[in-house]
């Protein structure tokens, strides 16, 4: 029998090598859909698995068209990837017990981050070769250690299925940004779910330890502005132009300027601004990427409106306009404690210690939060939990790694929660709209 | 025969369609290349053209190798076009005629510009079928019209040479930006001519006249500055951050905030702004193109030395670094009274109407002046032209377009003033290191 | 004899009328030192009662001047008075029981600050004559009513002293800004004391309610930037000046662009900044106020440390330069159990609802916490205790006003801790440097 | 008889020790109106002299009633001064000769700079005992020397009175800022006036030379923005404050950015920001001061609209508000070739040597153009003329200092300017609403 976790290693570094990022995963989707086929399990990829129109921060035509033919070439499963054309990435695969039972759901995020991978020697990935080959593409979240783990979990599931009760697994393109489980749920895959785990790997745990639920994560507003000016020649005209980037940078400095709220982690950041082609040409458009958070929803809400009269003012300073558009969302969630209380029984029978997470850990967003919504507001019961993994460089950086010996006790945790959850847990009553997807 | 102005707009026409930015002018200079050539000009092309490290501000290779392959696909000359591979786009032809005597050489840039052209019906170049096919490239600035005129000119000249003296066309890449005369100084070819006549269509004077010489020629300086700070992410650890575009943001602000200097013509831009990639990555590399310009060099140097200052102040204000290179520089010329009246008296020839440039029109920028002062200090004269041309759009927009009903008179006076200037201008004294290209 | 709480009030309105700002505090000190006198305690003021040299941020010698002139003319006690002058506004009071025991202090902060109070007839003082008589300055932040509830607990003291112990009274100045209390503590004070109770009014807590400590003081540094540019003509020679304006302007920007650190309560404010007097010429000087606060000690000091960089950054910037004093620097504390134990017995004592405080109540800075450390260094115990009052405008704003009503129960509550720790606290072991001030 | 020069430079010492800054000439306007007065003019002052509701920019109440008790104080003539009371500094004096003819009018200028005068003992003021007595103003721009020649010119004429015409002398306040002139237009003082002539010393030129006319003045807008925000306590509240210091600083930069108009001089300057009161109060009003300028009445209006929209811009930006006031305005004008024709005959039979102005020389603003356009509409003719004088420091600067060598030689020049007009000049008609002031 393979070692636990080999298969999660062994798929984690495929796609460690083949990073593909938000609504462009056609390559990683199409290969786990096959894999869940041939496993036994009901598959539905593309359309059926998410809402087309919900989707937030679609990239450009071109860029998915060239995503698509690449994944194409690199080894998609030629069979699935039709179905995912056009930046339809999500994939949701049901296994059925004999008997009824209630439904276990587990997400799995799916898509990479667009960082430069470290060709650093003492950088694993780049010493062991499973470093991307995709130039400025990178899995520096983990998420390939999600897929891994769930793929192997999925296998083992398929090979000794439960007597009762459903178990569902949610691989979810776009995490990053807040714009794939937006979609998802208007296309009701998590509207049966009885008991939802969302887990993540690393985010501040060592190796061994498990954070049964993770609380603080902040409500997050990304949003799209694009300052618009009149272009002149600089030398010639100057007086004519009207400078997208001068206001761009006033924005810049005004958005980082946004009051503290006390009592809340609240941040804004400016991540991008990318204007103008030539010194002597007054650029006349210029596109920025920023975001607001809070702990709290409201106070998020309240940051994005000042972040947006900021744009706005800064525009008009320099006689621009701009257009705002938001390119993701994710809301602010809590973890019950009966799902809570699954993972703390799953981490004791396995062997893994169960940790409180610190103020430190929860202070990144992450749109599991929507699915945690819904299956919240449908009766259900939910929790974020995180996996330790030590690492030797931060989420989000260029020499992000994960500990891949956490990846087998991380596959038997999520065994052992799924399998007491459909056990142990209350089925919700049935109802009006309740149907599996 | 073929009726004046026909082949320049014939060529104009071929060359607003194929626009080519600086340095990567490898279609235009082979088909000139090649065309010369037949008509029987003595021809050099790339590194006898241009001195290779001499070159300010060179795309990158693999700009340059894209370029280079669009232009074999495109109808480039494959006779020529791997002398000018890498980007030595300079194409130089000579012109003897049966009896020695004066150099008399035309300069005529060659490059586009990175503008998006308009698809509106009314811009003729769209509603004739002879708009750009390259998207962001634009022949923006009439340096098809240019060409055009040289090759009619050559086409004449090759019909009839002239008896006596030398007849030198100097076609230079990288007008745009300051970045190719720089380059074809140091490879001697004006070293040995008595006459030079740099033109420019348009800037700001009607069609049907010509201005004899444009002295408030700015000089300017191009810069590309790189913000170095440290990435992070954004909520999770933004105190760890150190973000590049803070600093250039400030930078922005301060660029345009350097004093004017009375009774000077200044200029300070920032054109560009590129840096980040995601709304929650604190940005930790930001790249600007900006530039300085003064009706004086030593104002222009004074201006360059703030605007550095700027940028170093700003990006030590956020705990970042900036490196600074030069990509551009233009000098200021005057025009000769010698040059500027054998123009004067070819426009009274072919009835053209001579105006004096008011002080709006000198306010561009234009590297010929590197090579007027290269003449000059070797004993010759020069003078900077304008041959008017109503605009429907200015100069460095999208909407701009040649009359091109100005092409044959054009043509007509400089070829006048070229055969005049054989005849009637002294020969300079021959001495150490005059000698031809 | 005279109502609970009418002494505190008398007092209170006079001292809203007349309002002393950090170190000016002549007429308050005077009164405060002459009254105690008469009621038997034993009374210093002037350098006995702090180091001179160890004062942050002291008005200039004109503005002393001025202010004790102001005192002398206003009714301040001449005895006093010249003990005070040039900005010596400390008061301490003693007063010791027959037998010997603990040593219980009581610090009341006594300044006011530069807020012109409304005159809005809603506004109480306005409606009932006790507004602020002096042009911009308002006790606004309740330490009239600390004075006045110090002042009576010395009648109830005096007039029924312990059987055992000492009391102490430690009127400190220039509360606002972490100014005053850096001085008294190397003037000894409270080094023979074995419990201390800093109280302060309002600060969110609602009539009849008590908080028995407060713990979320925020360190805090109060910097003076002043920035040197060169003064020109703003027409005729602008490229000659240096703007001290535009180096304030970037640093404004940027000090409040200081990334929040995650955990942690963290602050960044320019409250002030004065430059210029004319349109027309270059201003040279710019003088701003500035500040920033932390939960934690060495989180401030980095973002001091940034703050600095920032400063120093804009400076060089705009060519110009600039000097960063500290004029404030406060340090966090936390209560003692057993000190906010006598608190919480004497609010059931006197019947004040003891609460919890929240998150926001906290995130003020009070100079009282170098006092508790010394305190605390030395052996005894400390706590900083809030005694509610509504609030019909915020702290620091125009429309400020106390519930007077809570005046009689905090002397109540006051008079009854200091007696409880006078008999219940354990006396610290004698040790060097252990003496009465 | 008193050499020439003498009273012109003891008037100008006396007034170099006590300058006074726009509309508080009280001392200098008294003194002035009561020697005029002794030597026979007509002299009228105050309400009869001005427009008081055409003034712009005048200062507050106590700061008018605090300079007016000064100048009584120290030696202003009381028989004028009631007259002035509340800044109606103006003083016209008129002197008619026996028979009817050309009014012929000079304008002197009489108020100081708030700049602090340098108290180096090279500075000769400070060495020679001249120095300004009073702290923070100066006068750094030779209006003690315009003065002081006026009343020199005054005894001149007075004691030999010109047969036939009319002499008018004005003395106008507040030149600094364009605040007085527009206040003496509307009340007559110069519509009977065929010729008039507005002198200035030093501005570049060398002692010893006159420029006849100068002919660059620069329009020029004052504007006072005042920024509103709301107050907050800066640590406890901050996100319910509204900085105007922010906004503030946001404009100063936006104002500076202002994009050059080519061919044309232009200046946008802040020239001063006060704002706030404390570092831990977010500051809820700032005051700006700033001016834009071009040599051409419709570009400095364009700049002017575009600095009141980046004003409203960045308040917007920062969610505040703001105020704009016009409080100074000077219109561009052009001498009159007439005009300049008697000054050039006086400087040749003065032995002074006729120069013509640079570029540089003409970049300042002055008011007296409101009176040349007037003098112009109604048929009359003017000029602006320079007497130059070697200066140690530049005008606006703390070591200015005027060669007091160049007064006598300034006067003859003057005198015999007027006389030459009075005998030389064609009277306009007579028309409706010609009249003495």
């Amino acid at each position: 029998m393979t070692p636990s976790g080999a298969t999660a290693r062994a798929w984690r570094r495929d796609l460690h090598r083949h990073p593909e990022v938000g609504f462009t995963e056609f390559r990683t989707a199409s290969l786990v859909a096959a894999r869940l086929a041939e496993l036994g399990w009901e598959v539905t990829a593309g359309h059926a698995a998410l809402d087309s129109a919900a989707r937030l921060g679609v990239p450009d035509d071109d860029v998915l068209a060239r995503a698509y033919d690449r994944a194409g070439a690199d080894g998609g499963d030629a069979r699935w990837l039709e179905a995912l054309r056009g930046g339809h990435t999500g994939v949701v695969a049901t296994l059925r017990g004999a008997a009824p039972g209630p439904t276990v759901a587990l997400r799995a995020d799916i898509d990479a981050l667009p960082i430069h991978e470290s060709n650093d020697p003492t950088h694993v990935p780049a010493r062991d070769g499973h470093r991307s080959r995709y130039d400025g593409a990178m899995h520096a979240c983990g998420h390939d250690g999600h897929v891994g783990m769930a793929v192997e979990l999925a296998e083992r599931l398929g090979a000794a299925p439960p007597p009762a009760g459903t178990v569902r697994l949610v691989f979810q393109p776009a995490e990053e940004g807040g714009r794939g489980a937006a979609a998802m749920v208007p296309a009701g895959v998590v509207d049966d779910v009885d008991v939802l785990l969302a887990a993540h790997l690393g985010i501040g745990l060592a190796s061994g330890t498990v954070a049964a639920s993770v609380d603080g994560l902040l409500a997050n507003t990304k949003l799209r502005a694009t300052f618009h000016g009149r272009s002149a020649h600089a030398a010639m005209a100057p007086h004519e132009g009207r400078s997208a980037l001068l206001a761009a940078a006033a924005a810049v400095l005004a958005v980082h300027a946004v009051a503290p709220f006390p009592g809340h982690e609240t941040r804004t950041a400016v991540g991008a601004v990318h204007g103008g082609t030539s010194s002597n040409i007054v650029p006349d458009r210029a596109e920025m990427l920023l975001e607001t958070r809070a702990d709290d929803g409201e106070v998020n809400a309240e940051i994005e409106a000042r972040v947006r009269r900021a744009l706005e003012g800064a525009a008009a300073t320099y006689d621009a306009t701009v257009t705002v558009e938001r390119i993701g969302a994710v809301t602010t969630a809590r973890a019950d404690e009966a799902a809570a209380d699954v993972v703390r029984r799953a981490a004791a029978a396995t062997g893994l210690e169960v940790v409180v997470p610190t103020a430190e850990l929860g202070v990144a967003s992450d749109d599991a939060t929507a699915l945690m919504r819904r299956v919240q507001t449908r009766g259900g019961v939910a929790t974020y939990l995180a996996i330790g993994s030590d690492l030797p460089g931060a989420h989000h950086t260029s020499t992000f790694d994960l500990d891949e010996a956490v990846l087998g006790p991380g596959v038997d945790l999520l065994e052992h929660a799924v399998r007491a959850a459909l056990t142990g847990s209350p089925r919700r009553p049935a109802g009006p709209g309740r149907a599996a997807p």
